[in-house]
């Protein structure tokens, strides 16, 4: 079956927002053989959403419009919606309640603008949407002699991808006839995308039934796999054979091949070997601890640190003393162990990191250009530092800084 | 005049391929008063590709097509065009020359394929590619009786945007009318959605010639108008009176009307003010701190601080006494307050933040459910804190957090 993706919003047609739902849609319609033929985005403009829906419903099976739900004066993909499909609108009663129901809980009035909310498609069910207070619609219905599934989704990613997975996934695979498709996600740090592909194209050309998808972004390499055949057995088998040669092939550049991130990685190693950790943050200002606290549960292992932008702050919460700073300079490898060292003995963690550098766009000389880091890892038993020269804007080379940190901290542990 | 962009590739109908040529062409377009009316993303398949070119005809004046002019079988954008205008093809000899020249100068025979990329629509100038070997073109015709120009791009980023600077802006600037587009965004920070809409609805809708945007994430609001006329200062004049009635009706939850991130206003205040900020951060574990340092010169008002996940660096970096979190609990108005005034003190900073809260998914009690967040800041003046209850998973209580004590500092420095 093939389906349509419609992205609807003007802020989509500037040249500062962009549509990402539709990658995350994709990949779960590939996963129970929907393909998408079309992607299409529209502005909030009446006539030229219900020309996109028109056009939709001409080509392909399932029609996934996203956004254009909401409140406001230019949320219509539910009266374009309902025009496409000559079909009426009819107000709910129990979403009328709900929203009412929800505005009281926030002690708010309701502007009566909200109760378009509850309009819904004549035949649709309606799908809660537990994360904001449009709900979703589900339409299986014939349009011109055909069958048609239209879904109406929220916007917002948090609104539409857990929406999507819980209240579209399960009806879809009712409709969609049965394939067996396996899957398998593959990470791998710190290692050069052409290097990647230099030593994997060999190996996974030779497996031209699996779909090998390689993407990368600042030290980070995701190795997709996805294999369709009749038998589920037969397709994993594929995978995990593939997988498994790939794994060999990344040796310790491979560091998950269940699709975890660096971050939740470091925190298994961290709680396998019972030890904790402190960072001690300059030029990352913060993106590593917060990368490690994104995942939950976090607190098991990891104790916090100090965000040390000052020399004040790294000698005050990581013991740096100040002619070590006066003598090497904020960004040196001695002031990188100085922070892992004293971060690790202030907080008591097991092992301490410290990172140190120049994120730019100025600052840069041409002794310690921008993009310079040092990071250092420390336990009990050593410190070790760490010099690279990263590529990029300000945030790149604080992504990539942060990646190297955690990956130095992983290798630590292994 | 209306354009439509589509992209055309079958990679770019997959999870991992997104299409960014058209944030690039979109910006250009606008500055010479085309808008964007439709963007389409259209697979390899030539009967796909021939429906999106003919509706693209049907609803658009300027129909731009990125990709499928290389040699494959798979490139089909110069049939499918062909096909959907009803013109034919004619192999243009002296591109032919060019490339057997081509393939001579890098001593390769050239297959035969290649030759289509010699192919030209009927009536159409060809555009030099000083970066590849697919030309583009450029097709100025009458289709069903209305002017319609076409375009033909190539889909690399590195041949279509130098392409599109150097042959296709100077063509459309002598079409188009002459238009001036004036842009202004505004934004504001933890009021609803819904809140907004009310307020400004009535406002901006009496300005039917100012397109007016509302993009919403996590207690930021953003509202992008734009405005079209034949001359700059009338356009200008427009978006500026409007501008000027949200900004009143936004009172204080106004924080830029140049489109500034919060960040990046805090920082300004800071500067202004002549103060520093340090942060001590629970929940959030540097995403504040993380949000800070991602503005470049960050580090002239902002000194850093501390990521106090355990109760051990609450007390030991921001001086929180053991038994204010014995008696009432890490998440609460004292310990927040305490975290505040305490990394204040410690860091020599004029204003201290303090965040403690429960981000989840575990962890919360029906006295301190997950979502409850204490932000507390601290000067010489006096030390205040916050409680809300934000709804949503991790990531966005964090966010939700984050935003909620920006502001509180921005308040602060007001």
């Amino acid at each position: 079956m093939r389906s349509e993706i419609i992205a609807v919003g003007s802020e989509m047609l500037t040249p500062h927002r962009q549509d990402t739902n539709s990658l995350y849609l994709t990949q779960k319609l590939n996963e129970i053989g929907v393909s998408v033929a079309f992607k299409s985005i529209v502005g909030d403009r009446r006539r030229d959403l219900l020309n996109a829906i028109r056009i939709a419903l001409g080509r392909v099976d399932i029609v996934i419009l996203m956004g254009g739900l909401g409140p406001t004066e230019d949320d219509l993909t539910r009266e374009a919606a309902a025009e496409a499909l000559e079909l009426s609108l009819r107000r709910d009663a129990q979403q009328v309640a709900a929203l009412h129901a929800r505005a009281a809980s926030w002690r708010i009035s309701m502007p009566p603008n909200n109760l378009k909310q509850a309009d819904v498609l004549e035949g649709a069910t309606l799908l809660p949407n537990p994360n904001g207070s449009a709900p979703g619609q589900w339409l299986d219905t014939v349009f011109n002699g055909y069958r048609k599934l239209v879904l109406l989704l929220p916007g917002p990613p948090h609104e539409c991808r857990p929406l999507f997975d819980s209240e579209c996934l399960p009806r879809l695979e009712e409709v969609v006839p049965p394939r067996a498709i396996a899957t398998r996600t593959l990470k791998a740090a710190m290692i050069a995308e052409s290097q990647a592909d230099k030593i994997l194209a060999p190996i996974y050309t030779a497996y031209a039934d699996v779909e090998t998808t390689i993407l990368a972004h600042a030290g980070d390499l995701q190795l997709t796999l996805i294999c369709t055949k009749p038998a589920i057995e037969e397709a994993q088998a594929r995978v995990d054979e593939l997988a498994g040669r790939i794994e060999e092939a990344l040796e310790d550049w491979l560091y998950s091949s269940q699709g975890d991130s660096l971050e939740q990685i470091v925190l298994y190693y961290l709680g396998l070997r019972q030890a904790t950790l402190a960072v001690a943050e300059s030029c990352t200002g913060g993106m590593i601890a917060q990368r490690i606290t994104s995942v939950p549960g976090s607190s098991r292992s990891f104790l916090g640190g100090a965000i040390v932008y000052s020399d004040a702050l790294k000698s005050a919460f990581a013991g740096v003393p100040a002619d070590l700073l006066a003598q090497h300079g904020a960004v040196s490898a001695e002031v990188a162990k100085a922070l892992a060292h004293g971060i690790r003995l202030r907080t008591g963690a097991t092992i301490g990191l410290g990172v140190t550098g120049i994120a730019g766009p100025v600052g840069g000389t041409e002794a310690k250009p921008v993009g310079l880091v040092h990071i250092a890892v420390s336990d009990a038993q050593k410190t070790e530092s760490m010099e690279r020269t990263f590529r990029g804007d300000r945030r790149r080379i604080r992504e990539w800084a942060s990646q190297q940190a955690l990956d130095m901290v992983r290798h630590r542990l292994m």
